[in-house]
């Protein structure tokens, strides 16, 4: 491993396309940004062909492969920013789980979260630099080979996705109810793995922001499933300690503080309480009428998101018709244009870019009738 | 195969406890009703032992094994209804597709729909008696043994949530897009598809209450992933025509209608669509917010639902805390209590008898107050 780079010392180049930040503190955009979840990945050939045989977690420790792959999709569509290509399970992995193997889309736990004890296992004390240094360095490299392009993101999985990850194996098969169990059955001990959770997510961030990331994203996958009351009880105070923590200490160590966006997919019942946690973004899940949105997170953050990932199979013409309602709905200020969930494998690239392209130019022509 | 049974014109013993047909309707109630969803199953060592090696398909096919599961937990627990132990299942089987084997909770086919050709090849023409009439059988049989102590419920599956079972063979493990492709690459053949379904969910409902069902749920356990879009184009139609067709048809048969109740789980986008779309009871699963639902309904339907069926984990206090709030914010009329979703396998039977006692319990007390 290199030793620890502290790139926020580092001048990068000038930001040329600075849109997504600027809507995400909500100042005037003339067209509305655009960039899609899992924006990397299997749907591209030239990231099947850069990844090879390389295994998913080789592939995430790999910088210079991870630059590769967090830039391909930038050559390819006229995208308002990258997003690193990573893991949300890096941070399982730096707290002792060991990975067991290499199946699909991510990696299996050899030694998952059965009971409480299995909690105290988890070491809690990891040098963040030895164990994830890999991420720093990767987006320090895309940062300068970017060259001011467009901004790069940074990301982790919320606590309580990542615990659900760490009891259910998620990526061996589903036990949807497994994680949700624990939490009913063991109060004290989730709070716990959620508060340690936590801890490793907000220095993941802060590292992530240091090493040049400038803009992160909280992915909340599993937020649905909790419901109301034990999303309240379990995940929200700690989706807003993030928030307040990661900048109290950008502010301690004297780095700018970056925009969050807090994606909580399918808590449509958390829409109010998430616009007033202390993020910038709110991105939707494509089953939240936009309309309904707006009207719920007020005016005071700004949302992201939502065509369904599916509109992407459809004609060229439909999904044109698709992003002109959205942006209809959604309107083209306090707004960044995505997917409602991350892009699908099989997808034509082509048809994603459509979608990129359409977005510019609708938004471009409502703003410029307005 | 025996004859055909007509018990519409059998005279089965007077109903002693109408409290779930009388909460449908809007009527006033002394108490709240309460039954839940996947009533007989796996957690009761009854039913284990009662349907012993019984594959899960010949169970269903068994009229007299369906019974004695049904019964069970009306046996065991303070319930206001039955459900006919059953499947979705059956009626894709009864369209010409094959069962090919028998894993876990449900069966997988042999030869799932993959492509618009495959639409046609099934057999719509089905004799419904011939092909489902071990259902109705049941249902007179529960009908009889069940000597009116608590009215019985017929159901089905709806038809888009058939219709993904058919494309992604759910039971064999989840592909939760491959559906939804289905719907946007080939509208046509999907229209189709959904119209053969509801076609013969509309007869297998009929046929049902002409056996004796005394009140029908239709199940859309994945109304959720269409979200608001596909669900309005593809799956709120169908759901009215369910409604319509089946009231006059019964009609037509000189049968009293009997209330029809729909749940679409995390359709929580399609609350007001669904409280107007011809159901008495609009079924909520537990990430609905009861005021919410409420608000979105208004007063002219009965609501169902929604604890968190992880709560049966909790401790008896909990659960008792639980359902208390629950009935504080539903309030107890218009109101139908149940589960979220259906009582996880693995739970303690007390634990649900808990639950059911205090609906009554506490439902009662507030009702005396107010």
């Amino acid at each position: 491993m290199a030793a620890p780079i502290s790139p926020h010392t580092q001048i990068f180049a000038p930001l040329k396309n600075d849109l997504i930040l600027r809507a995400a503190k909500g100042q005037k955009t003339e067209r509305v940004p655009v960039w899609v979840m899992r924006q990397a990945g299997r749907y591209l050939p030239e990231y099947r062909e850069a990844k090879g045989n390389t295994k998913f977690f080789a592939t995430c420790k790999d910088p210079e492969l991870v630059c590769e792959l967090t830039l391909q999709p930038i050559r390819r569509f006229n995208l308002d920013a990258a997003i690193i290509f990573s893991d949300i399970l890096v941070i399982p992995v730096a707290l002792g789980l060991t990975v067991a193997n290499d199946p699909g889309e991510g990696p299996v736990y050899a030694d998952p979260i059965s009971t409480p004890e299995d909690v105290k296992r988890l070491n809690t004390n990891f040098d963040i630099v030895s164990e994830l240094g890999y991420v720093y360095e990767a987006i320090t490299l895309t940062r300068v080979k970017l060259e001011g392009k467009v901004p790069l993101f940074g990301f982790t999985g919320a606590p309580w996705t990542l615990m659900k990850f760490m009891i259910e194996n998620v990526s061996a098969g589903p036990n949807p109810n497994k994680a949700r169990k624990f939490l009913v059955e063991h109060p004290e001990a989730s709070h716990e793995l959620l508060g340690i959770l936590k801890d490793a997510v907000v220095r993941h961030l802060v590292h992530q922001i240091k090493a040049g990331a400038q803009i992160v994203q909280v992915f909340d996958s599993f937020a649905g499933e909790l419901g109301p009351n034990l999303f309240s009880k379990f995940e929200l105070p700690i989706l807003r300690q993030i928030a307040r923590e990661v900048k109290e200490q950008l502010k301690e160590m004297a780095i700018d503080p970056v925009p969050m966006v807090v994606f909580a997919k399918d808590a449509h019942f958390a829409i109010e309480d998430l616009a007033q946690s202390g993020y910038e973004v709110v991105g939707l899940d494509w089953c939240v009428q936009p309309l309904h949105a707006r009207k719920l997170s007020g005016n005071h953050v700004t949302l992201q998101g939502n065509l369904d990932p599916v509109m992407l199979y459809a004609t060229k013409d439909e999904i044109k018709k698709a992003v002109k309602d959205m942006l209809n709905k959604f309107g083209t200020q306090h707004y960044i244009a995505n997917l409602g969930h991350g892009v699908l494998k099989d997808v034509d690239p082509d048809h994603l870019g459509v979608f990129v392209d359409a977005v510019h130019t609708y938004s471009e022509d409502i703003n410029a009738v307005s």
